[in-house]
């Protein structure tokens, strides 16, 4: 299949996936990767910035569910030093958790988005990024009430983030378990250029772990469903096209 | 099956779906193209204005998920050169994102439709456009508290689009992953004057991409799904009728 | 069966529905004709008027969804020639579309449906009608909050028209699509005389369309489904009983 | 089995349940006749009055979906002629819809419950009734704003009836289309007496009319579904026990 | 299983039951009896507080969808004399159902639960009862708007009962037919001691009654169904273990 | 698999869980154990917190839903004597309730969760806890409205438990029943570093209890589910892996 490939693809650096989306993904755009609790999401990210260091490419970690520490010891069990990185200054890992520990009850929350975007953009431009993660992205959400208002909030955040980080981007999103969403609001799936959605499946052999890419905008795709596991070192690997049996 | 067709029909230039809607949509009325995420909805519309421009019919298309140039950039995956017709002026991008970017956190959103609908008439006269896209309709609507209203609000939208535009008119509708619904407020799918769907099913042998006719008003139509591709070039193609396996 | 049949039965014109219900609706009251969008709710409702002109029994039909002049486009691509009747005052379109185009952004709608009810008892008599169809009957209840408020004004509604209109009466009602409910409002189902439900229904050989008689008071009727086809001319023609294979 | 039976059993005259139910209803207690659309409620509630008529027990039905003029034609249409027991002052026929045709956009309703039980009362007294139908309950029940309020609205106006009127009355209720309910509010399955179901289902050989059980306080019962008819003169019959094929 | 139990085990009189639950409920504690309309509950509570008579245990009935009268009916239905109980002091049942018929149009209700719970501590103090029915315990709450002040609420009702009582207390809680749910506001599952769960369910056979063991603290369980019968005389029979067929 | 393992393993003393999961919890670190009501969650962390007896690790329980009283009765039940531990003050047992017995109709509820935790954190330090248990977490979370302001109301609740508390800790989360979510709120799912989930599955050969490693940060694990039996003395203990039968 040819085609005009103007956009420089960013390997994602998953084993398996780079091949399925015609070498990676498009520059500076940005992309949600969906799954419910335990699927992998922050693995999935942690191997995707990983994948920049040997491409000399700079990476911002946004984590929101995790502290920063605790992100330093998921990768150190898999065998990944990302301490080394941001002593060097290629990874910064960004704590936005200070904005969330001023909780009383009952006391209304105002931030405005564009002081998260502005400080963000600070980051990028301090260590000279162009990865970034934001995991998860929904707590950047928030005080919306119409639902057509937080529509309108989503798709602004996301074309900011787009204009103003120069950053080729993943956000997660948590799929709530039971349900076959594949995000919290919705409209991020139709903002976003692309959407890889990581599972847990439960065959009759037992539960696999699966991937597949929901969509990925001027890329030929492969829709099924790809079975992976998590090795050390490595990270997830792709083993098997299909979940079978 | 003889017909009084005498309104002209307009080519979608879809491969395989004329030839199963009588020729094509009927001048001047307004469709609906619905899909969930990834289904191919933006390939479908930018296949139908390129179909206009062997016809020397011209095009706007409003779109508010991508950022024109994202949209330049897909059609350019699949060899499509949009940029030459835009410089030709024989097709529009517009892009109505400034009217979403200013989001503040609680900020109200006061915007008169009629004010969206004057624009686009303008740029409709500006190129002589016949043939519209609006991807997607639902960021139109807004603003709106009882469900009855919105519905009020839809209908007028449609409306007004068919008195006041003269074009044959796609809107597309996202359909929220894992709900069996055609669009997000339900009225425009008795209103439009057709509504086509794509979707991703998952058959034994993998996912395939699928398109069926849900309805076409003075029409006589194929209700089944037609699996198909997207190939470079081409875009959508139609392989097979039914969807067995 | 034997049964006392007082009041005179109206028959709708469609083939093999008739001898279905005893011979067609009772005369002035209200059937409420039921589908998701596509199914066919509206050339069921011409073919209802249509019907009537044999007979000598005018028709008003009331189009929300579509605008008068594309309503007698698609009858006329069945091959009826409605304009004919128009000209002839046997029927008569109402376009009450101008009640439905003053939409600002957040401006509040007062209509009294007693005012509606009173131009369509203007209307009826006028051309003396004894048939009438207001499709879909969803727009003209609205502005209501509560839900036990919207069911009294339904009845209400719905009785306004037995007592004032004297005319064999069809509503339709969209099915929102992946629901299985037959109305909006679900009390209208309970306080008109019939329910005649349209369906598009998947089964092995594809997809069919089927009609099936939901309720049909002091009427034996046929629970059954029945697959029927669009005819040009014909218009909708039942085929067979039984939905298999 | 055996039992003590204190309180007179008052048969509801449906041919093949009364040997179902000890011989019928609890005299004075109030039982939920619960269907869809089109299930054969109302023509329940006639042969329940009807089967007074030859035990010299009189009866009130109040109508509230159905004019009672139509209520007669239903009647007529299997042969039941109830004009002849309303002249004979043996059956009323009570008309509410004067309490809801005074519908404007917005106008709020404010109904005292017990201004509508006394009527009844006085409608009761008047005749000397001891058998009572209100077909529909929900209705009577408006103008609550909290779920609870709402329980406790009905499990007071169905006390009410219980103490007031002296009467084994049937109250019916409809099922939204689609939904496994039994009643509006849910509150009234739990206070009622008993609860009869009808339904039409869906088998192999088409589609058949079911009745069943599915409460009856004091009354060793059969749970299985029956399959009846609607025959002219005997109205429902009951033909099988079970539902197979 | 060895086991320490010091707490004193309550038989609940149910044949079949208390050998699968180590010989009977933990005194003083309070204990859910969940199940639709019609499934037994109220006899199961009816079978437990006679179970105190031979005992000499005293029990107060408090019941709010049945008047009291009624239930001594249900209760001579299946042969048992509950009068003579009443008549000597052992029984006493309390009719709380003046609390709730004072009901107006969009009258507020202002109850404070611990003017019930003090009423209640009265009636058992006065028979000196040792075994305590609330049937069912949801009219007890009310007026809570948020969510959260429900649960709330509940467990501090039912803590209170716990230590105010001195009671081996049965709440009933009636789940909503068509819901899989075991109780209104699901905190009471969660706070009860124990949850048995009365059923009917649909077999290959017919519809048959079934009884499970939900949770039971402090007590080695079956989870298994059994199926049940209701006779005269012996009240709630369990006849096998399994739902086959 | 190697790993680098820096922060020690905390084993729970479930036999045949900790080997799932590299030997335990990470120390310091927040787990959820999930489970409808009935499926094990309170005993699962008694055995947590008796596991650490051995090893000299004190624990705080804050038990919600029960009663401190009850909660070492259903110890007691199991063999497990508990008032051993907390004379020596190697266990301290925590009664909220006192919280939530103030609950009058309509009263609002205004609580600081700081005030909670700092209580917390005194008991914490008063027998140097290192093990904690707060079951179930759901009533700490009240009072706020918007769903996005309970979503970091969360957040910063388990981090100031992470960050305070220094224990490596359990919150449960009653599974509401019939429903297949994982929380209450959801959020807690994507905050903590695992979750276990304990279930009741119906096999052929019954009913079985069942348990599942959801999630496990920095842990290689098993996502089968394993069936479980309750024993005298050894609690749970699981037998199996896979759901078959």
């Amino acid at each position: 299949m040819e085609r005009q490939a103007s956009r420089p693809r960013i390997p994602t650096g998953i084993e398996g996936l780079d091949s399925l989306i015609a070498g990676g993904l498009q520059q500076d755009k940005v992309y949600l990767v969906s799954g419910e609790a335990g699927t992998g999401k922050t693995i999935f990210c942690l191997q995707y910035i990983l994948a920049g260091m040997s491409r000399g490419e700079n990476a911002v970690y946004v984590s929101i569910d995790e502290k920063p520490g605790h992100l330093l010891e998921d990768a150190a069990s898999l065998g990944w030093n990302l301490q080394k990185y941001i002593d060097d200054k290629k990874i910064a890992l960004l704590d936005v958790t200070p904005y969330f520990t001023n909780i009383r009850v009952g006391k209304e929350k105002v931030v405005d988005v564009r002081e998260i975007v502005a400080d963000l953009s600070k980051q990028v431009r301090r260590i000279k990024a162009v990865r970034l993660v934001i995991d998860p992205i929904a707590p950047l959400i928030f005080g919306q009430e119409a639902a057509t208002q937080v529509q309108e909030y989503i798709r602004s955040l996301i074309f900011s983030i787009e204009d103003n980080l120069r950053c080729t981007t993943l956000i997660t999103s948590g799929i709530p378990s039971g349900t076959f969403r594949l995000s919290q609001h919705e409209i991020e799936e139709f903002v976003v250029s692309g959407i890889i959605v990581l599972g847990v499946n439960k065959l009759e052999r037992g539960r696999v772990r699966s991937i597949y890419i929901r969509k990925m905008r001027g890329t030929p795709t492969d829709l099924n469903d790809h079975i992976f596991e998590i090795l050390p070192q490595r990270g997830i690997v792709i083993r098997e096209t299909g979940l079978y049996g």
